[in-house]
């Protein structure tokens, strides 16, 4: 069944009369359509019951036609009004289900072009959908996580003490593309002390020798699904004696998360058990963010490993597994694996060596 | 004046006790920060009296500070509630201004954090501010222009009779990085018939040879400001007469837009030069969309050059200028060149030839 009729039966049930979904990877999703997030109204207008039709602006017509979707499209021209177009075609519709990712704008024009209807959030709606992954989308992921893992093979090309993180990112980015992928979604380049920042991208520090490197990259393969993973590099020189002692704890810690991840334990059952063995080293301050995030159209999406998710890990889901140790002004660590849930347990999509590599 | 404090008067000028600004061009336009936009909040706090704060996840405190923004920043732990962190600095005001762009799931977390607060649209009024670029905004988008030129001076070491569209494509997605951006915004080679398709992206089709091809492409460069240019080529053989014809009426157009375009005319006055000329030869139903949009820290911003913006330009402004004419299963053709309005003229930032480049 496609994924709009799931969509379609999940509205149903929740008492949504009809989804409105604008660009974005819930988008992709149900229709196949990667379009872009401009200025001109692009939205699937789904209801409950009935057909669906895609509303692209009348220039983007053969654009969303060769995404090959089998919603049937209907367009508007220059000087139309898309919203009053998508009015028509929700009719009485009394609830509205919009996109997690809608822009405020169209939230405010719907609401106006709308103004008997109730709008509600229906993002979680096809989250529930996007969160069990099929065996074309890990078969996707799968090829994402081969692409990145033969640029982390090649760290050794570019990362060396006297080259600033910026060069060494521009390298990256650049076999992020060659191994395989579309586009570069994030270069994460940070030396020595700038390994305490978790999201620190690039900058124009040099790298020098003795520095530990957190490289954290990722891009999105052909087939629109994302790649995400983390690793270590020593610039040349001896590592620093403390940083070596919660490496150890922390690659103990991230094994120990993957032997514990599968179906039947629960999503912050998965934090829980890399924060305790961090902890009890006496590192528990310095892991300072959540094991990780599901991962699929976009780099980030649910299930979130992090305390007070009890949700069940179920077959099909995708997350990353990326525990972190960070001593503001001197260093940090973070080693992050792609995985899936199997029936009845993990497979790591990610495969290079996880331990501290020296180059 | 920081464009923060200029925001802040706007905002009391129009009623707005707060605005909330969260991660896109407008967060960068007013703080200096480029945050991901991800799951976890992050969100200017702007009241319109007082001292502004910048709401960040803890992790991205260093990524925040590195930004060299002037806002005090305000962390958010893994397990606190950021909008409710969001409604303590906004206090006891009742109209919040929200960006354009904010998430749908944004806008309901606020107005569920703050249920006394009237939730307005404040993209215009930071529109206000970013529609007139000053020196350094205009030295940016002629750096991006001049790197797409280059770019597009290098064409023919890729596309050639043979070769798909998505191959030509890649090629044309390395080149992009290595002439100066850091981003590769979007690559549309639209060959032969696909020509007709205004947004076109990539395809398998093999050029052949006699194909016109529109190569439309655009990235961003290191100081976030966007290129945008689109030239025609002729891939060998000889051009199809009726093409011929019709490239000719096009360059006019455009050509006559570019002379037209100054500070004191009207954006759709721009668009109605070149689309009367269109029309006179016999091409106007083939002229399916508007004459350009406005360009900066976004691809696609205010002003569009469309009928009924009746609005004023001014020094500053900076636009395209891209008619095209379009054959529905045939061709297509499209001249795109950026320009920024000067005191009493027109800068124009793309400069490669504009006739049909035979390769």
């Amino acid at each position: 069944m496609s994924t709009w009729r799931r969509a379609q039966q999940l509205a149903a049930t929740h008492g949504i009369d009809a989804l409105l979904v604008t660009p974005g990877a819930d988008l992709r999703y149900l229709t196949g359509y990667v379009a872009l997030p401009l200025e001109r109204l692009t939205c699937l207008v789904l209801p409950a019951h009935g057909e669906p039709r895609l509303v692209v602006p009348a220039l983007e017509r053969h654009a969303a036609e060769a995404s090959g979707t089998d919603v049937e499209i209907a367009t508007w021209g220059e000087t139309d009004d898309p919203f009053a177009l998508v009015a028509d075609l929700v009719g009485d519709a009394t609830t509205i289900g919009l996109n997690d990712h809608m822009w405020a704008s169209r939230v405010f024009a719907f609401g106006e072009a709308m103004p008997f209807a109730d709008q509600v959030l229906a993002g979680s709606l096809v989250q529930q959908l996007r969160i069990r992954k099929d065996a074309h989308e890990i078969a996707a992921l799968r090829e994402a996580g081969e692409a990145i893992d033969r640029v982390h093979l090649r760290m050794a090309e570019w990362l060396r003490p006297g080259r600033t993180e910026r060069e060494v990112g521009a390298d990256i980015a650049r076999a992020i593309i060659d191994e395989g992928h579309t586009t570069v979604d994030f270069v994460i380049v940070a030396s020595g002390p700038n390994g305490a920042s978790p999201h620190h991208e690039l900058s124009d520090r040099v790298i020098e020798v003795g520095d530990a490197v957190v490289v954290d990259i990722g891009g999105t393969v052909p087939a629109g699904y994302c790649s995400d993973s983390t690793r270590n590099y020593l610039a040349g020189g001896t590592v620093d004696p403390q940083y070596a002692e919660a490496y150890a704890v922390l690659e103990a810690a991230q094994q120990a998360q993957r032997e514990h991840a599968r179906p039947g334990v629960t999503a912050e059952s998965v934090d829980a058990v890399g924060r305790r063995l961090i902890a009890d080293a006496g590192f528990g301050d310095l892991f300072i963010h959540r094991t990780g995030h599901g991962i699929g159209q976009e780099t980030h999406e649910e299930p979130y490993l992090v305390e007070g998710n009890d949700l069940v890990l179920e077959e099909g889901m995708a997350f990353s597994i990326e525990p972190g140790i960070y001593v503001d002004g001197r260093f940090g660590a973070r080693i992050e694996d792609i995985a899936v849930c199997t029936a009845d347990g993990l497979e790591v999509l990610n495969n290079t060596p996880r331990g501290l590599v020296a180059l």
